[in-house]
This record gives structure tokens, sequence and C-alpha cells, in this order.
């Protein structure tokens, strides 16, 4: 049953080829002074930090930089770019970049005004913001985290070992992002698809959860098959811009609240996933792929009409003659054999992780309330031996 | 391919039972002057009218009422309404029933501060407004047209036999909409099937056009599948709220233009059904039943793939050992069996239309150019006389 909700999601969206143009209209909206924040310096092999600089430049803005943005943003990062921010008098951040530059960007946002420690205020106590908040902008160069049409930031602080999302309400959303499927194309494979079985488990996380039949899985279903279709033809030719540009307007949907409205969410994959970014550092997606398998099989069980459903509308398994079992297994190792045909990592030591971690692992990982199950220290721990 | 694109829609919804008291939230935003617009009375008679009210007056609005909206609200109607918002000064119009209160309250929206002519401005000529206009918010009593979170709004003119649909841009859509499942049980059952075919024939609208393969098709078949799953349940119990919700739920997003983004739309059936109207007076939804089968064994050959892949993924059609042809012609009969266990008007006849209307009819068909054929006179002569 969709229980009650409020749903709201200002973020304008501008998507395709060239949409970077939309700047022109925009960023007049927006005072004189302008944080341009960016992670390592890609961007400015490609072409995009030329194109938008350009048009910053076209439209009278004066602009300071905060570079350097890292895949896991750090806390001590965070401090920096506040600084960095009130130093300026930042009246708009423009985050070119992926989801990090975009968490980034928010995580900021909320901060300049902020007499709180941020990361006290923000990732441990989950409060909301008080003070004003500078207004974000985005132009997207690699999906999987929705960050675009958003109010999601994680923040990674690592002598803590701790790596936390905050869920920020409508007024942190970007104003406005700029979607161009064709700033993707130069990104490295392994990124690639680790965005992409991002955005596919960020479906799962808020499918797999309740025993109701509602409309908000009936579009994640839609969302995932898309994401199948796309994966298979742009992980043979990158540059396919149909096959690009579905997945990133997929990854948007993906995450901007849509698909959670009215139920319950998971979110254990990202938990588990988390833990190991902090203590490794780790590619997002990839965490999330390495535990995944161990997880659903563990689950399954317990969400058993639900991994059934997984496996008939979504992977088209045939159910004649099957117990309910085997056809909500067999749409399982669906799944596992298309992850290992896109590539991604599919254990736990690929990334570093060795059984000397795994306590450490364990007590990073925060325990969730709204999947099929609540895990318990013990199952944590299975989930992450079997995953090594 | 995912052509380019501009997404934004700022509405926010209240959904659930008892979302009604979001109004004391949203309220104090706006002007003292409330124009409160709604239909034939039905909302007195179950309450919702009195819930209303008492928020307003709560509020200490002044409201100046606008009773009496028909089902097709006419131009005399929304002349006397623009007057009517005139004389109150009203900062606000809300709009308490279905699509067509919600797409009346809007065209007043838009003519209030207006010099022209409305009818000649928005409805003939397309225009998007010049002038100031007045914010509209909406309860909605009755599901199916998608005007709670849209800019559409439809208006009739008899005297010019013509129903015309203008699309508005996202400065017209409804500030905020509240979207309570429950007021739509004392619904007439006419007037759910009804309501439920109108959204289905939306999806299709945006779903038969385009040769490729995005995103936003396969959102429409979660949506198709999400629809005709919960008409079952609600056909044979209204005040089941599962499924009363889902319908209403997908309503709305069969309808805020997420699921056109990016590609071609048709809407010929909503032209032929509009003719309908402006001839007799008939229930929307049903003009669009009894067109609609006519219409897609017209149109079928001209976009074999596409009704293909509608048999699959919408109706599980099994395609082993067949052509084609033969697995898209059984989608339609399916989409035909459930059209007529859910109790749909089949036939024109059934709404007093008769072979000598049929040159006026074909007179008033608007002639769409995004669908897999364009039709000829000889066309439109032919699915109408299929359809008596």
């Amino acid at each position: 049953m969709l229980g009650n909700f409020t749903f709201c999601n200002p973020t304008r969206l501008y998507f395709g080829k060239g949409a970077v143009e939309h700047l022109k209209e925009e960023l007049p909206k927006y005072g004189k002074n302008v944080l341009l924040v960016y992670g390592g310096g890609s961007i400015k092999k490609n072409g995009i930090y030329d194109a938008v600089t350009q048009i910053l430049k076209e439209c009278g803005k004066t602009v300071t930089e905060d570079a350097g943005v890292m895949p896991n943003p750090t806390v001590e990062k965070l401090y920096e770019g506040v600084q960095r921010a009130r130093q300026s008098k930042a009246d708009l951040i423009l985050a070119v970049g992926g989801g990090s530059v975009c968490d980034y960007a928010k995580a900021v946002s909320v901060s300049v005004h902020c007499d709180e420690d941020p990361w006290d205020k923000y990732f441990i106590r989950f409060e909301e913001p008080t003070c004003p908040i500078v207004p974000v902008a985005c132009v997207l160069t690699m999906v999987g985290t929705g960050s675009e049409m958003n109010g999601g930031s994680v923040i990674t602080n690592y002598e803590q070992k701790l790596k936390i999302g905050h869920v920020f309400g409508t007024q942190v959303f970007p104003k406005f992002s700029v979607l161009d499927p064709t700033y993707t194309f130069t990104l490295p494979k392994y990124q690639m698809i680790s965005g992409i079985y991002d955005i596919f488990n960020h479906i799962c996380e808020q499918y797999f959860s309740g025993t109701d039949d509602n409309t908000s899985d009936y579009l994640s279903e839609g969302l995932m098959r898309s994401v199948i279709h796309s994966s298979r033809i742009a992980v043979k030719d990158p540059a396919d811009y149909e096959a690009r540009s579905n997945i990133m307007w997929t990854a948007t949907w993906a995450l901007n609240t849509l698909v959670a409205m009215g139920k319950d969410t998971d979110w254990e994959v990202h938990m588990l996933g988390q833990a190991v970014g902090a203590h490794t550092d780790a590619t997002h997606g990839m965490t999330l792929a390495a535990v995944s398998m161990a997880y659903y099989r563990h689950i399954l069980p317990y969400g058993l009409a639900r991994f059934r459903r997984f496996a008939v509308n979504v992977w088209d398994v045939d159910p004649a003659g099957k117990t309910d079992e085997q056809i909500a297994r067999e749409g399982l190792a669906a799944m596992e054999s298309w992850m290992k045909e896109l590539g991604l990592v599919m254990h736990l030591k690929e990334l570093g992780v060795n059984e000397g971690m795994l306590d450490g692992l364990v007590k990073s990982t925060l325990v969730m309330q709204g999947g099929y199950k609540v895990l318990t220290e013990g199952e944590i721990r299975a989930i992450f031996e079997e995953s090594l």
C-alpha cells in the first residue's frame, strides 16, 4: 500500500548534447561570485573545463576554483571548501563532475553559513540546515549517484572510519543540472560500469522491501530493464549515444525520490559497501557489486515473493514448473551473469580487503530497518566473508 | 534515442489519507483572497467541501465561490470565471474537483490579467501567457487527467465545435496538489473507469511513437502494468485503498511530462476523442475508449515493432512460434478484453453518435504528426465508422 508522502523535486534538468549552453540562461539568475568545484582535473583534458569557464567568463562571473575533490570526499576537504566559499563570498556553487563533486558541493552549501561543525551536525546528528544555503548547480560528467537531482551528500571521515550519507530536503537539491551524455564518453570503463551498478543497486535498494504491490515497484522494474538493456550496449560501445543517454536518464530517476514514494526502502547494500569504502577508498559502485550477491542470497528467504517477481518481471525467468524459490534463485543467477558480463568486481579481495579487516568492516556497517531482514552482527560478518 | 529536452516539474504533491490537512501549511503562503472553484456540487455531499472550507476559514481567507464547472468546461464559463476572479481580486485559485475543474482553474489563472480574448490567444493561437498568472492549487477528487501536476488545460467552444487543449509551461502548473485516494471512493463507477482508461491512454499516446529504445518507454510499460493490475481490483472493490491509491499515483505520472521526455508523442486518439466530445458532451475517457481499438488496429502495420513489444512487455503475450503481426494483434486483443472487463464504452453509438454526425466529427478532428501514421481524412472517417 502506498503510504502517505510528500513529493516535490524542483531541480531543472537540461538534457542532451550541447546542453551546457543552457548555463547562459541560468547563470544570470545568480550573483557574481561562483565557486567552481571539480575533481582530479580530467575535465581539463576533455574540454569540459574550457566550455564551462568560457561561459562563466561570458556571463561576467568572478570565479574561485575549488579543485581536487576526491572520489570519496573527506571531511577535511569539506572544511577547506567551506573556507574557500566564505572567503570568495560565493553566490553559487557550480559542481562540474560526478556524484562525488556534486555531493561535496551540497555539503559545502549547507556549511558556509553554519556556526557548528558540519560533520557533527549533518553526518553524525543528521540535522537539517538552519542557516542560509548557498545555491548549488551541477554539470554532470559521470553518472550513477543521482546527486544531480536529489539532496544526497556522502562524506567520509577516515579518522573515524565512517562514510556517511545525509539526504537533505528539497532546499539543498541542485537548482539546475546540465546532463550531456557525451560528457560521459571519455570516462574509463571501470568508472562507467561502476556507475551502472550504482544505478542498478539504487533501484534494488528501493525495490527489495515491502510485500504489497505499488506503482513505485512497477516504475522500478521499468528502470531496471532499461539499465540492463543499455548497459549491455554501452559496455561494448561506450560512445553509443542512445545507450549512454538512457543510462544517464535512468540514473537520475533511480535516485531522485520517485521510486521510494509511499514505501519502505532497504539500503543495507549501501551500508555494507560504504563500510568497505571507509576502509579501502575503493570505487563506490564496485564496493556495492562485491557484496551484493552474498547479501541478496542471504535475504532471499525473507522476501521470497519479491525475489520471485524480480526474476519474472526484470529477468524474464520462465516460471513454468518451478517452485517460487527456484524462480527467485534463477533471477539472482541472471543478475550475477549480467554483473560478470559487465566486468564488475565480484570479490572484496580485488578491492584490497583481507580477512584481518573483517572486524573493522563489521563495526563500520550501519544496520538498516527497512529491508526484508534486519541483519545481526553475525550475518554481516558472514556476508563479508562470503564476499571475500 | 533520447532527444534533447528540459525537465522541470515544481508542483508539490501531498499524497495519502488525510492529506487535506497540508492545506494548513500551504495556504498561509498566499494572499487573503481565494477563488474556490468546483463542479456540480458532489463535494458538498461527500464532506470534501466542508473539510476544505473549514481549513480556509481557520486560515483567515476571504473566499469567493465559483461553482458549476462542467465536465467539459466551456469558453463562456471561462469568461465568467475570469470576471469573478477579477472582482474578488483572487490571490489564489483553489480547484476542488477532477481534471475539468483543475484545467478550468488554470485557464482562468492565465486570463485574469490578460487583455486579449483568452480563447483566441491560448486555444486558437496557442500563445504563452505574457501577463501575471494567479497561482493555482488543487484538491483532487477524481483521477485521470494528470492536471494536478502539469500545465494542461482543455476548454470547449460548442459554438465553434472545438475542444482544444493547451499545454502551458511550468509557471502555470499547480503550486501544490492534495491527493487523497479516499476522496475518489464515492465517484460513480462510470466516472472511475472512464478515468482509468484516460490514464492508460495517456501512456499509450506517449508510448506509440518512435522506433528506438529509451528509458521513457520502459517507464511507460511499468505504469501501464500498474494501472492494469490495480484497475482489475478497483472495478470489483472501489474502496480498495491500495488499488485506488496506485491508480491515483499512476495518473499523475502518466501525464506530468516524464514519459514524454526525449521522444515524439502521438495524441491522435485524444484528437479523435475530443472531436466526439465537442459534438456530444460525452465523458472524456469514454470517447477515447470508443475510438481506440479501431485506431490502434489501423496504425499497427506502421508501428509493428512497438506493438509487438507492447504485447510482450505489457500484456505478457508469449511470442513463441508466432509472427510479429500475430504477437502484436494478440496484444491489442488482450487490451480489448481488459477494456470490456472494466465495462468501458466500446462503441460511439452508446455516446449518442450517429452516422449523420460523421462529417462533422471528421471536420473537428485535428491531425497530429508524431505517431506512426499521419491520418488522412479518409482514414479518420474509416476509424469513426469502425468505432460506431
